[in-house]
């Protein structure tokens, strides 16, 4: 069983899994060309089946040699790359061809899985989200506000972009990245409904505004774990806070001592100015 | 009366007013379906009696909870959520339906006010203005003058984009967006007006400059309150500084007695050495 | 003289001088309306004299104050305040009308040089431009390469994009500002040159990228400022380090003090042994 | 061979080599306005060759200079220097003028090697890239897995933006610069395959989430570099550190020796009560 650790943790398995992963990535790329891909359909599906098993193979070996097994699935990065096999597995008998596609090319970001520094980047960008969480819950609200009052106002002058309030959604999302919002989305409106521009203006603010402190919010949050490890000699400088403490106590016990000293010489000197 | 207090401050208080809000806004925007909502007319307008008299009896609550009730209305959001609800009153029992429907979904900003952490990111998010109420000043100067500019200029030219001051405002904050200014608006103006380019390009330059600084602003004015958070520990570090103070005068108190140790063994020497 | 000095100093004079610029640019404002300039164009004339003769005025007592007179040209708004005065009335007798009125609705901006927050904001804006000048002139450079390929090789394809050197720079600018620079300007010229996305693409990516390092520029410059602010209680810290120091020497002092202490008793003791 | 390092190091040298270099992009500029360039065709080719030995004996002169010549390519800007005239001589004889034309118009950037401040710049620039290279890696999966994907499901939907995988390279460059992502792109595919929404909007949330953390990278990379000045005085500190330790040694040495004294004394005390 501790072969299997030893062939895991060789330095040459990842190497090989890497290779695989773009290897599979490059034909996935070649079958989007239909006129590769029709003639040779066979050969593409016997090339997919190795793929799929070798992956198989090495998800089988990381699971066997994780003791106990099921500490694989504690990893988050594990139980992605056990899923997106898994599957591949369950949609090779079928027919659903684009679906297989889709989930076959979503092995490639096992990339990120496989090499550390990619992992160690996404689980940092990962983590920016929740010092990010309320303002996107207030950017929710703001979205929803004006998508019902967008869809109460402009649903018959513009259906197309207002017509009901999953399409005022998307169209919000379009204005806020402010794509084409006046020339396409706001203008046709203002012929009908002069007034509307206040509608526009307003959410053009008011969003950009909010997604500017969430930007912010990101950047200031990177700084201050730059600041951290700024602040960090001086975490270390308040544990020596603790040592002048010590020190303090040490040399107020070098006192006493001291006093003690000078209480037995006194003591000594009357012992002899009395004795003799 | 302290019952009310006990009720208005129980947990489960703000959690069933968080609930309503959101079953309200759910309600709201089920309304802008018109195949639901058409044959359904008279179910929403109780439904929308309950929520509203809910909101009465609870900002009611809150009101005599509060002692003396005048206080309430100190806090900006507790006036919010006062207005809010009285003015749905007012209007529901006129014919402006969509005016009322608008009122009504600004109710869910309501949760702002219920949420404590969104309600401190909304202040921290007006907070930022002040600090940028210079930038918004120089701004709206440099709007007017362009504004002033480009209406007297392309008036004839462009009228859809620059027939009057109005008109200008709005296509000069769309030219700011960076928003089709040069496909939609300044193009066609180029072919009557070679010249023209400076006006844009120049406009565009000073605009987006300003905002950036507007930007960099915000971010500054964010980083430099991680800076003052960065400052803290060495503001506690320098109550540190005094204890080194502290710790010399012990040492020097400490050399004193020694002083005086020394003193009286060298008198006890003496005395020996003159006593036998 | 003193008087005048007095008069120009006064809290009142600067009030009446914004209220004079806000009350001018709201007629210049006014004037931009045709239904209400044509019928009324005498009496805006003289409206328009008997603000061009105030502001003449104001800035005649200003310049008497100032001794010696020619120390009031040393500062540069005092010289934007005085050219935008004295072109008025270079232009006023002239024909040239719309001329006339740019200058005039420049002088909007004196309320920059009349409001002193707002003076230091533009003069702090201003200060951020050398710091961004070696960017400035990489980014000319870069615009001038690409400007001439671009001329070069699609003034045959797209004439109204790439048609002349000036033509190519204007578009140049509208492709950085990410303006339909693929809607627009690349996608028609693929249609005959499918491999021109490369000029588009690397331009976009290096424009883009040496923009975002201008705006990074100033956004750190600024930091560096508040960095400098952070610094400071760190220097007095440093002052701090010289007393562990002095400490230091004060314990060495009492363990030589001790020491002499050690060989008096020892040799007290020496003594008494052999004393005896 | 030392005069010519005289003339090489001499000021007014590297002054005319950038004259040169302006010229020299003036008259290319010129070139592109085919009125002025078609009926001097001669002339043009002779000041070209001008040119161009003057740029050949210019870097002649610098590889004499260098001591052994090798040493002249180990900088990357000489090669560059050197590629650029080497090139122009190769081209010179045949007939393609357009890519001659673009070969010589990058003779433009040798004013960055030529002036160190910009020289200092662009490897700053430069510098930038590895720090944010794995968020590049990140972003080609992201490009490469939604290529895949966008290629497979509307590559006969919208054959001019998913054609092919590189028609949907170019596409997807496009929606992450947020051009015309909806209006030109999204909203035409909306129409066959509503479901598409989720598509785009995904990867406009993710591409700009990707992209803004790597300028946020670049920015706290900056940032971190003010920091380390801002570090410096705590390094000093560092070392101040280990001083308080040393201190504390010294002073249980203190008590050590106080200790040894009390021995002493109370053995004396001890040895007098024995000794009468």
């Amino acid at each position: 069983m501790s072969t299997i650790q030893k062939v895991v943790n060789h330095k040459y398995f990842s190497n090989i899994v890497i290779s695989l992963i773009l290897l599979n990535a490059i034909v996935i790329g070649i079958e989007t060309y239909p006129n590769i891909f029709e003639p040779n359909k066979g050969l593409f599906h016997k090339i997919e089946l190795i793929f799929l098993w070798a992956f198989t193979i090495e998800i089988a070996l990381r699971l066997i040699a994780t003791k106990p097994w099921y500490n694989f699935f504690k990893s988050g990065w594990n139980v992605f790359d056990f899923v997106i096999v898994a599957v591949g597995h369950i949609f090779i008998g079928g027919h659903l061809a684009s679906v297989l596609r889709i989930i076959r090319v979503l092995r490639v970001l096992r990339a990120i899985t496989v090499i550390p520094s990619l992992q160690k980047l996404v689980a940092a960008l990962f983590r920016t989200i929740p010092t990010i969480g309320n303002i996107m819950i207030l950017l929710s609200l703001i979205f929803y506000v004006f998508a019902v009052i967008g869809t109460t106002l402009f649903r018959d002058i513009s259906p197309e972009y207002f017509g009901s309030l999953g399409h005022t959604f998307i169209t919000l999302f379009q204005v806020v990245t402010l794509e084409s919002w006046a020339s396409a989305v706001m203008r046709p409106i203002l012929v009908d409904a002069p007034w509307a521009w206040w509608y526009f203006v307003s959410f053009v603010l008011i969003g950009t505004f909010v997604i500017v402190n969430l930007f912010v919010g990101v950047i200031v949050n990177n700084v201050q774990e730059v600041a951290v490890i700024c602040e960090k000699p001086e975490l270390e400088e308040t544990e020596e806070q603790q040592e002048p403490v010590s020190l303090e106590t040490e040399v107020s016990n070098l006192r006493k001592e001291i006093a003690e000293l000078k209480d037995i010489i006194v003591s000594l000197d009357k012992n002899k100015t009395q004795a003799p």
